[in-house]
């Protein structure tokens, strides 16, 4: 049996501007902050995305790609540094709009193999939780016992929270309004699937995977939608919402009717 | 037999000015990150305190005092980012001085029961160290599984850090010259002791704990020398020096003959 537990997953093309280095939405997250402290959910994790911080940054030395030689140390710790600047602002945020939010670094605890984490530890996130603080985890920068380094999606560790928590939701803030039955912009005849069923994303997730065209159509949900596919396969429900839109997350978070897609284990 | 490695612990007084809040000494954290770079020194973490960020926010709140009720909790919040902030200052100008320095929050990892680290994963800083990368730790509020929460002192990091990773040195850069015989402000006859065994500081520390004005003579040496001794018990050698001092540092961490106090096991 899950718990009245929410993970929400703030979505870096909703927190920063995509389309420029170190550009941090900044009425968006303070919007969001309301939001949420509005909704009062506990307990809840928070976890966001590295958007336009760290991205250029961690492109430019192929830090996802593993250790390949010392010239990608400065990158490394560079990008550390940014994933840390952009959740200094969205904690920041959080606590000034009343929420007693807590910074936890990833990389400080978690360790990939591969990419993908090999054991999360939830001793502390537990207690944080126990005692009505939230904690607010970020895509980040880890060793990776393969690798050397890599990557680590927020999409990875909200999914594997919920899992490792036993949550009942995780509730994704993004920048579309949900899954699409197909691309709105190129086919009008495209709905916003309201709700739906593992087997029925996992149908999708099979034929984006066959069809590469699809995956865009969808307004790059494909990786999000893959890693949540765990977290259903465990019970938990998934919350597809518009971070963008102002109210929306509010509804879903208060579990009210939403625009958006609910996909149900 | 211990491993070439030091424990670089650079003291709250020394990189922020504790007369006032949120007051780092920029340029002072710049010239011992310069300092630090020149040394060259590998492998080598750092862990600093908290100083002037954090100490009145904790103060006000109790943090230190475990959790006595909710009232605390944004109070905790806040201390963790103040520590954050200075952390991210600190890192920031190691980077910017040509050191691949990686922040490593030690709340995220590390849980105490009655402000003594329960126990310490040195798994990620290992691999960190493995890699040329310094993690850069601090003083810090964590979860303590007797009190709630805690101030954890980067005191107690660094001596079990050294204790944990077999290091051979402890660098302790502090805002007095090292350890005198009496106190050279009101003692014209107080000398500074160049080098003691840990049978003299075992032998100090009862005094002050006798004493307690003493221990203020010292330079409110006693709690840094306290958390020290189980370092040396353990075949870790302490150096203390003057950070405000400039080239000290980086003559201690070359471990040339240097001002201050070397105390071996």
């Amino acid at each position: 049996m899950a718990r009245e537990l929410v993970i929400l997953k703030l979505g870096g093309s909703v927190i920063t501007d995509k389309s420029k280095p170190f550009a941090a939405s900044v009425e968006t997250i303070g919007r969001l902050s309301e939001e949420i402290a509005h909704a009062n959910f506990k307990p809840m994790a928070i976890v966001h995305g590295g958007g336009s911080f760290g991205h250029s940054v961690a492109a430019e030395h192929r830090i996802s790609k593993g250790y390949e030689g010392s010239g990608q140390l400065m990158g490394f710790a560079k990008t550390r540094q940014a994933m840390m600047q952009l959740n200094k602002l969205v904690t920041d945020s959080l606590i000034s709009h009343g929420i007693a939010a807590v910074s936890l670094q990833p990389s400080a605890f978690i360790i990939t193999a591969n990419g993908r984490i090999v054991d999360l530890n939830t001793n502390i996130i537990e207690k944080l939780l126990g005692k009505d603080l939230v904690p607010v985890l970020y895509g980040d920068a880890v060793m990776d016992e393969k690798m050397g380094f890599t990557i680590l999606s927020g999409d990875q560790i909200a999914a594997r929270l919920a899992i490792a928590l036993n949550a009942s939701r995780i509730v994704l803030a993004v920048d579309v309004d949900g899954v699409y039955t197909a691309d709105p912009k190129l086919d009008s005849s495209a709905k916003l699937i309201g709700e739906m069923r593992l087997r029925e994303l996992r149908e999708l997730v099979k034929e984006l995977g066959e069809n590469r065209k699809v995956a865009d159509v969808t307004g790059q949900m494909l990786g999000k939608i893959e890693e949540t596919v765990s977290a259903l396969e465990n019970g938990v429900s998934i919350a597809v919402v518009n971070g963008l839109k102002p109210g929306r997350l509010l509804q879903a978070l208060k579990n009210r009717r939403f625009i958006g897609t609910i996909i149900r284990p």
